[in-house]
Parts: C-alpha cells; sequence; structure tokens
C-alpha cells in the first residue's frame, strides 16, 4: 500500500513536472509531508529535484525532506545550493539532525555552515559534534524542558507556554537541582492533574533512568524499548542534564542495528549500498569473497592431495557438495540464532556453556538423522558399504561442527568484545567447508584403504 | 553493562533465596523494575519464581512482570496460580498485552479467565481477539482520549483530570464528530498553550494520518517511523475510531519483524526457538536441512554421471567447493541485500528492473575478477590450459548467476505477496548449488574433450 502511494506520486509528480504544470504540482507540494517528497527524489533528474524543492514553502518542510533524504542523493543536491538557504534550513531543524548532516558534508563545508549559523544554534551542534556518533551523546537532542525542583505547576505551565515553544517532542519535564544534576522527572499529564501551587518536587519522580553521554546508542535503544518510555535523559559524568534520546530515533537505531547485523553476517559491509554505484558495491563485496576464495583454493588443495584414492574412485566426488552443503547450512542456522539472540538480549555470553550444550545436541542428532539418510542414498547409489559408512560418519562430523562452531565463534568473539555479526557468517562457513572436505577425504581413504 | 547488572541481580537474589533472606529480597523486590526481575526468572527454579513473585506488592508491576516473561516460562509459571488472582492482574494491564497472554494460555484456560474478567474489561479483550494478531486491529490499544469537536480546552482538561485517568500513554487528544467519525487531533501541549475557551476544533490538526483495523502491523510501524508520531489512530471501516497503536508496540514490531526475517532467510523458523527445548529446536530445523539434502542428493547424482571423466582427470574435483562455495556467498551477499532492502524500503518492486540490472552489473564484473584468479591458481596447480579455462568459466558463470537470482527470487517473491525472506536464503542456496555444479562439468567435458 505503502508503496502503491509511492508510485502514484512520483508518477503525478514526474507527469506534471514534464508538462510544467506549477499550479498543480504547488498544490500537491503543499498537502504532501516532506518524508514522502523524499521519497519521489531518487526518481528525479537533479534539476527537477531543485524545481520540486523550491516549492515547498515551509522552511521547517525543507528541513524534514533533507533528513530524510539517502546520503548519496542529498550530498547531490546541496552541491548546487546557496550556503546561505542550506544554513537558513539547518537552523528550522532540530539539533541532532542537524549534527548528523553536517557529519556527511565535505570538510571546508561543514566548517563554512558551521561559522555561518548563528552563535548559540551552532556551539549546540558543534557539542554533539564532539561525541561519538553511536553514543547517546551523539544521539541525544539538547532540546528539553529542564525546571528547578521548587517551580510550582503553574509557572511550569507558563514556560511551557512561553519559553519552550522550540522543543521537539515535550512528553517529560526534567527536574534538577542548583547544579543542573537530574534530579527528578515529571509527565505534562501530572502538570495538568495537580493543584497549580504545588511544587514540581512534591510529585515528581525520583527513580529516573538516565544514561551517560559515552553509553554506546544500541545500550541506550534497549533501556528505552525496556522500561517503555518515550525518552531517555542523558547526563554527563557529574550527573548533569545535557540532552535527551527520544524514542524516533531509538526505532531508528533498531531498524539500523538490524540491518547492519544482517548485512554483516552476509559479508556486504555495514551500510546498505545497493542504491550507491555498481563500482562501491563491488568494493564492499569483495573482501568477504576473497576470504571465502581462499578458503576454496585451501580445499583445492586438500582435495589435490587425495588425487590419487579419487582417480581409483571417482564417485568419492559426488558427496563433496553435500557434505559441504549440510555443514553450511546447520552452521548459518547456530550463527544467526546466536547473533540475534545476543543482539535482542535472548542469549547472554554468561550462558555459554548450556548454549553450547543445546547446540551440540541439536547438532549432534540431526547430524545423525542425516548421516544415516545420506549414508543409506550413497549405499543406494553405489552399493558399497565403506562407501556409505564414510560419507555417513563425514555428514555427521560436519554438521556436529558446525553447529557447535556455528553458536562458539560469536559467543567468543562476542566475549572478548568484537561484533559477532562481523566474522560469524563468512568466516564460520569457510571454516567449516575445509574441515567438512578435510574429514570426508581422511575418513574414507581410511575406511576404503586407498 | 546490561548484561552485567543482570549477572549481578541474578546472582544476589539466589543467594538471597538460598538463605531465606526474605526481607533484604523484599527490598531488592521493591527497587527493581519488573521488566528487569522477568530477566532473573529463566535462572531460578519454579518455586523459587513463586516465592519471587509473591513478593512483588503491586499488582501493575505484576503484569509488566508477566508481559515481559518468555512464552514458555510465563506458561509454566501460570500452570501453578490461581485463576483468581490471574485475572485480577490481568484486569490491570493494557489491553493489547492482556489479549497477547490470553492468546498464548490453553483455549480453556483462557475462556475461563474471559468469563472470570469484568464484563466491560473483558469485552474489551475479545474485541482485540476478534481481530488479526499481525493486524493494526491486534496491536492497537482501546485506551484513548477522545474528545467532541467543540469541546473547550477547559473542559478537555478537567475531562484527562477526571475521566481519562488510566489510560496508558496520553499524548494525543483525538477529536471525533457525533459519530465518533475521526475528524482531528491535538497534542497535549496544545492545549496548556492555548486559551481556556477555544474549542478543540479551532486549533486542532485536521490532516491526521490513521490506518484501518486490518493493516499488517508492519505496515503500520512503518508509518509511526516515517511520520515521527508517538502513536496512530487505527479506525474501522466507517472511518470510527477504534483504538490506537503507540510508539513502544512498533519498537517492538521493529524487533521482532528483523528477528523473524533473519531466522527465516537462516531456515530456522520464524521465532526464535533457541530458549526452548532441544527438540522443539530440532522440529524447526529440519526441513530446511532437508531441502538442502535435497539438493546435495541431486548434486551426488550429477556429478555420479560425470564418472567416467572424473576417473580419467581426477583433479577436476579438487575445484567443487570453490566453485560452489563463490556462488554460494555472492548468491547470499545479494539475497540479503534484497530482503532487506525490500522491509525497510530501500528497495521497491518497482526498481525490479534497475535493482537487477546493478546486480548484474556486479555478479558479472565479480565473477569475472574471481574466475581469473581462481583460473590461474588452477593454472599454477595443475598446468593445464583448458582446466584452469573450464574453472574460470564456471566460476564466473556460477557468481553472476548466484548474484542475479540472489536478487531475482525475493524481489517475485515480493511481488507475489510471498514473504522474501522465507525461501530466499537455503532455496537460492541451494539452487545455485546445483547449477554450479551441473555448469562446471559441462563446461569441462566440453572444453577438456572427455
Amino acid at each position: 500500500m505503502q508503496g502503491d502511494r509511492n508510485k502514484i506520486l512520483v508518477d503525478s509528480i514526474k507527469r506534471l513536472l514534464r508538462r510544467g504544470a506549477i499550479s498543480h504540482l504547488l498544490n500537491i507540494v503543499d498537502k504532501t509531508h516532506a518524508a514522502d517528497l523524499s521519497a519521489v527524489f531518487p526518481s528525479l533528474s537533479l534539476s527537477d529535484q531543485h524545481k520540486l524543492f523550491e516549492m515547498i514553502k515551509d522552511t521547517e518542510q525543507k528541513g524534514v525532506l533533507f533528513s530524510e533524504l539517502e546520503e548519496d542523493i542529498f550530498l547531490n543536491f546541496v552541491e548546487g545550493m546557496e550556503l546561505d538557504e542550506i544554513v537558513e534550513i539547518l537552523e528550522s531543524m532540530p539539533t541532532d539532525d542537524v549534527a548528523d548532516l553536517i557529519g556527511r558534508l565535505p570538510d571546508e563545508m561543514s566548517d563554512t555552515i558551521l561559522e555561518k549559523m548563528k552563535k548559540e544554534g551552532s556551539e549546540e551542534v558543534e557539542g554533539l559534534l564532539r561525541y561519538d556518533d553511536d553514543t547517546a551523546g551523539g544521539i541525544m537532542i539538547p532540546d528539553f524542558i529542564a525546571l528547578r525542583e521548587d517551580t510550582t505547576t503553574k509557572r511550569a505551565i507558563e514556560s511551557l507556554q512561553k519559553e519552550h515553544q522550540d522543543v521537539e517532542m515535550p512528553f517529560y519535564l526534567y527536574v534538577v537541582d542548583e547544579y543542573g544534576k537530574l534530579t527528578g522527572v515529571s509527565s505534562l499529564r501530572q502538570l495538568v492533574v495537580v493543584p497549580p501551587e504545588t511544587m514540581l518536587k512534591d510529585f515528581m519522580t525520583t527513580d529516573v533512568f538516565s544514561v551517560q553521554t559515552d553509553m554506546d546508542q544500541e545500550e541506550v535503544a534497549k533501556i528505552v524499548a525496556r522500561y517503555d518510555i518515550l525518552a531517555v535523559p542523558v547526563v554527563d559524568e557529574t550527573n548533569r542534564l545535557v540532552g535527551i534520546v527520544t524514542v524516533d530515533d531509538v526505532i531508528d537505531i533498531f531498524r539500523q542495528e538490524a540491518t547492519e547485523d544482517m548485512l554483516k553476517m552476509a559479508g556486504v559491509g555495514e551500510e546498505f549500498i545497493e542504491t550507491k554505484s555498481v563500482f562501491k558495491s563491488i568494493r564492499t563485496r569483495i573482501p568477504w569473497l576473497f576470504a571465502s576464495c581462499i578458503g576454496g583454493i585451501i580445499a583445492s588443495f586438500i582435495i589435490g592431495y587425495f588425487q590419487a584414492s579419487l582417480s581409483k574412485m571417482a564417485y568419492l566426488a559426488a558427496f563433496i557438495p553435500i557434505i559441504m552443503g549440510m555443514g553450511g547450512n546447520i552452521g548459518i542456522q547456530s550463527s544467526t540464532i546466536t547473533v540475534r539472540g545476543l543482539a535482542t538480549g535472548r542469549l547472554h555470553i554468561r550462558d555459554i556453556w548450556s548454549v553450547l550444550y543445546k547446540q551440540l545436541a541439536v547438532g549432534c542428532i540431526l547430524g545423525i538423522v542425516y548421516g544415516l539418510l545420506i549414508g543409506a542414498v550413497a549405499q543406494i547409489q553405489y552399493n558399497m558399504v565403506m562407501l556409505a559408512i564414510s560419507v555417513a560418519i563425514a555428514v555427521s562430523c560436519s554438521m556436529t561442527m558446525a553447529a557447535l562452531s556455528g553458536t562458539l565463534v560469536p559467543m567468543v568473539l562476542a566475549r572478548i568484545n568484537i561484533d559477532p555479526a562481523v566474522a560469524s557468517g563468512p568466516f564460520v562457513t569457510t571454516a567449516i567447508d575445509i574441515i567438512s572436505v578435510s574429514f570426508y577425504f581422511i575418513i574414507a581413504t581410511a575406511l576404503l584403504g586407498i
């Protein structure tokens, strides 16, 4: 449905641009959310993008569109723009989004823009740029409402009406002491239900969850999700309130982290590259393919080593694919379960022994089941008991070891603080390929006496 | 950090339970969020779980714990409980969570509980059970604030103070006409900043996003994420407001959908099974392994067919693993990019031709690069030009076709409304194995004249 609506929008806009039907276009642009307009951009030429962009009346909407555009398209687009206009748009945007966009720009451009931006606003942004991108400090916004403990609700409501009009999402009112240290929180709702002269400290919640600026963004996201809160306050090392991370950013973090994990496991980098150029795509994909290539070359030497046996019994080769395939597949199953389990908190490193034990049991049982099955097929195909037994044992061993290493590798990586997704996928598969093939030939030559 | 804290909590609770240090325990339970207590449960025996549970004073906290427990543990736990106590806890919980829990219980138990629950509350829950689990209707909560268009802000604030105390997350005030049809929305914040006698219709936002009860939950989640809203109203086919979906549920949906996609691609079902029994784990994993087994048996017959050639030139077998491996890996890269791209909206089915073209280009270039590399290795290893050429061509073809089918299969599945994640992973890999091996032997026997 979403897709259909987008398609209709793209088609009408393209048609109207071709016809130069400006008043129609103005009408559509006016009624369409900037997030939807951003989806149209990739289908338009650069000059059409600029035409459409100029039709947006509201500077804030232009800002929303900026932050929704994909990196490539955004960079191409702003290249042709006046610096002053860019600055004006950035000034209308939430600070975290500004920091994000400025981080993408070439250095000279971002420096000039930061200089041009209003003194106060720019300091905020520079503040954000100081923190690591993937930490609470890097994703927080400095737009929050903080009031002193002895503020009355009446005064608090007045300050909402007058001073905090620019705060993006005011769900919570944070309460701080005289040093700006976080002491409590109140919801907007509580504010309207208590008598006007009550002081914040008399009804605020004092056990407020907060995170430090250097906490990893994934941890922050987990806390927000775990406690079903709309924003989490970020404090510095002295517990001074410096920003908040809001739930809409948390959604983005989870989606981004899931995408990263999937891409890493398949060996295609961390960022979604498909919308980028063929060349970039190749550059991202080549390294893991090279790892797999080295694995394959090693396997070819191993098989070459058994060439004499193979000449005598060529049918040995027939079972190479199935032994590799069964090992590879059960290995991917185990590593996927482990990587995702660790990411979502369903599995913990501290449970490593019980997890390994279970995976070993699963791998062993499945290995024996499929070993017997494939051994039986080999027996029917070639009617040689020793060949069938070799195949059966090789399948069982390969599957058991694959299930085990598919679990062990990500757990060990996580234990030593390496992202388990990075190396688990291709690394495990390649290792299993080599081990399976060696196993098979060693067992077969021993049993068949060749 | 989260993990460490959990471990410390588990350890202290276990130690205190062993010692029977009730007052210490009561103190810890009192200070710990129920979501954190739920993480302790899997490490405790059933009787210790009950002991700990009885120490929770607040019925609502018991409810939070219920909804955080994993399915297996929850079912085991409630089996030993009085129905009346279960009912009391359920009544304190948000309706969508109740519907979710009741859906997990055995039929007789859920029927009795529904009967016992208060007439009004239960009707709400039964209402929710009527909708499909994965639709807007299934995940919405019926706790929202809806007021008529001519309500003044003063009256609206009063109603917040008196009538809507039980609403879980009141960020938005929905405005309806005399038939209950949705006409607008106002934020709590707007309410406090306009004069008290203003009517809602005079300042409400009229272009309010809403979704229908039968919309798929993933679509709903995408809308909430896209427009950065905290809740989306759910309407029936006549545009009557029947519920809202809140942002905390949206986070859960995204995490769950990402997990599902990863598990499906690896052929391990849809739900996270690792915390379940070895037997369940095996049952979930066996089907896709069987598919891969059939693929392997087919490959063994194909190689068996070329047995005569293999007896003459045993070294042909040495390159089976690398040809399969390179094809398999590039296939997984392409299918992962495509499946995740479709899920996150980075790729669209309508762009199928441009995506296929790009993947074809990437596959072709990478195929040629690695074909030449591996061909060169073959030449060095065996010094036979025709063998080297066969290997090079087989690698190139296998990689090109794998990149293409890794993209085409999920796109076609999505086009005919089958979840692209279900079949893409194991299906693509198995198909590529068979095709690669056939290709290789056909080319090699032709070129080498055997």
